[in-house]
């Protein structure tokens, strides 16, 4: 039985670098601390590209949208960007004209401090709802990482280390840092791309609260950069989910500079695609596993359902529920939970029909309880990463949801977040 | 400001009194204690009409439904039933061929009792899924519940103490009993209407987890009972969310056997169907009360809205978000949350112009914050039952939804519900 499905597995051709978004060709980026809501935190994140370059975004599909969520929109309507500025926090969102004038005082810092039109600015806020923002210590916060840059000219080795705290600059309750970047050799020469993601409570399909950035030295026209990057977050970000509440402020923004001087064409555009999917799915994997609280890291693949809509449906329907995340926190082998949530997702299927697997032990056949070793079953939900399959045997479609488990620490850490 | 817009409230003429399911002419019921998964714990339940009584039900829309409830759809095809049994501790669901024949056996074994034709019998069960049905001791009990039925005759004192028993024996992790009695003096005599329900974890609309037995000795039609329960329905049980699950198992059944001699018409149908609306509103709160590890009580109203639909969407979507929950149990007055979740509820408004109340406290106005007393919101979250508005000036269409907190208690509790 296989139980896993990674998209992209089994593509190959590119290989793991250091240097998260500054690894492309032709990228800079620093965090500094410029105290937006905590002292000695990295709240302020700047990424600077030193050609203009293609852009494409994805945006929370949250009616309520932030004001640097609007503002980005905006700013990405003619696909071009060349730098993207950040602040951990304060959300800036639900605050009237008020928010609108900071997020583009944001913009306006960054324009001025690296030579640029606000335009070509990216602005990106993650943090409390409805509190105003602190211009002016993020406008600080802006001066100083701009100068950071400036000082990085010529220091190659400090690079990887500035970029680093680009990544620490966008956490808020999260516990790890979301960084990766690959390389990959093609006929005319080696194409990167890096990238950062933030994610914790709040994660759920259709970007709840969650930035991502991708940086790539490629040269990619922004339409294609746009399919390329929607495609990606559906397989990805938009099959995490931590609570099912989904945010006002999220995105995922890529940036392609063109700066290694390669266009993959063909066969080559198929590895950079997948490349980019990769650490899409990367970060999304990271974002589960650092859920708010999360003891457990939860992977739900549904096989053999009659649609791709319909296995997306279903395993993020599974991912989320509360009782099945409880039960994997609690090592319980309920499978008759995972079934209801199938049940309830809105996708068709049969239930009569589908197997279900806990990691290698198979406890439901044609939607009937198997006698199984409990003591197997044991093992499989002790261990911290947990696989569930659903094979639907109603059609071809798969797909792949990433998750945690629900435990005391979330209630606790989200009782008590805005104080 | 009116934070409350209860279904019902301000209609009137009925009157509470005691007696549960039991307490309409021609009712009988009690509990009795099986074994079914714990000794010393009321666990089947039997109301027997001494008439054939119209009958209507409404069941769970998760796709995978339990066996029970398929043959209970069934049985109430012809709009008539004359008894209902129910177990808990088990679910029956998910078991094949054997859990139809295992709801059958119940059925048969209620109907051999009490002199009826097995499809005049409802037959429910609540508890855990994919596990047999211990159908001998479910027979023992209902051997047991019918004696009991029969000993009650011209024991009227002890009638009200029976159906009591019948309201214990179909709880599972419920903390509290769920019952109501109402008595309604119309120009022909007086109408009696009895109710009991169970909830706990796994609530959600359409039916998640719960039971609901309603009887009533008013004569009225299957089919506009149908509509009636339909109605009431929509707007108490399905407004109730806990956990956003919702099960394989739960169905709500009303029978209507006549005995009062009267068939309400005209206002006195108003009068009548607000008290089954009112009954079924009660429940639901009862419900929603208890819910799995709950500390508060959360009642969300939305105001102002377009539509019906919208207004039930969105309150339901902020009574169910987590992060909501987890902030009332920390008593924290994150409203931007609040105006999160209407915005990923799938319901169109215009978030610039929500207006949020804490209780008394406006917290934000046109869809921003407003500067408000900590002090005074800290009181309004401290109390044990909290209520929401959220007024959206965009209509006339208003609808309550009820919930509870987010605990620690929620996660131990399903941390280990199967073992």
């Amino acid at each position: 039985m296989n139980t896993t499905n990674f998209p992209g597995e089994g593509a190959a051709g590119w290989r793991p670098i250091d240097g998260g978004v500054g690894a492309p060709q032709g990228f800079w980026a620093t965090g500094v601390m410029a105290g937006v809501k905590y002292q000695n935190k990295y709240d302020i994140a700047l990424i600077f590209s030193e050609q203009p370059a293609q852009a494409a975004g994805v945006y929370t599909r949250n009616l309520v949208k932030a004001h640097p969520l609007l503002l980005t929109q905006k700013h990405l309507a003619n696909g071009q960007a060349q730098a993207i500025v950040v602040n951990s926090g304060n959300a800036n969102a639900c605050m009237g004209p008020q928010g609108d004038e900071a997020a583009a005082a944001m913009a306006r810092s960054t324009a001025a401090e690296l030579g640029l039109a606000p335009e070509d600015v990216v602005v990106a806020s993650t943090g409390v709802i409805g509190v105003p923002l602190p211009v002016e210590r993020v406008q600080a916060g802006i001066v100083a990482a701009a100068r950071e840059l400036r000082e990085l000219a010529g220091k190659d080795n400090e690079r990887a280390e500035a970029a680093h705290q680009a990544a620490l600059a966008i956490m808020t309750t999260d516990t790890t840092v979301k960084e990766v970047a690959y390389e990959l050799p093609l006929a005319g020469g080696t194409v990167r791309l890096g990238g950062i993601a933030k994610g914790s409570g709040m994660i759920h399909p259709n970007m709840g609260t969650m930035l991502g950035f991708l940086t790539t030295d490629a040269a990619v026209p922004a339409s294609r950069l746009q399919e390329l990057l929607r495609e990606a977050a559906e397989e990805s970000f938009n099959m995490v989910t931590v609570d099912g509440d989904t945010s006002t402020n999220d995105m995922v923004v890529v940036l392609a500079n063109g700066c290694s001087g390669i266009s993959p064409q063909g066969a080559e555009w198929q590895q950079f695609a997948g490349m980019v999917k990769a650490a899409c799915v990367d970060l999304a994997q990271m974002i589960a596993r650092d859920g708010e609280g999360a003891s457990k890291f939860l992977e739900v693949t549904v096989q053999g359902a009659a649609s791709l809509a319909s296995a997306r449906q279903i395993a993020r329907s599974i991912c989320g529920s509360s009782l099945v995340k409880a039960a994997m926190f609690g090592e319980d082998a309920n499978w008759g939970r995972i079934l209801a949530a199938a049940g309830y997702s809105g996708a068709e299927f049969d239930p009569t029909k589908a197997d279900i697997y806990l990691g290698h032990v198979q406890v439901a056949q044609a939607g009937q309880g198997l006698p199984f070793s409990e003591e197997e079953a044991k093992k499989v939900l002790a261990a911290k990463d947990i696989k569930v399959l659903l094979e639907l045997h109603d059609g071809q479609a798969a797909a792949t949801a990433w998750g945690c488990d629900l435990t005391h620490e979330y209630v606790t850490i989200n009782g008590k977040y805005r104080t």
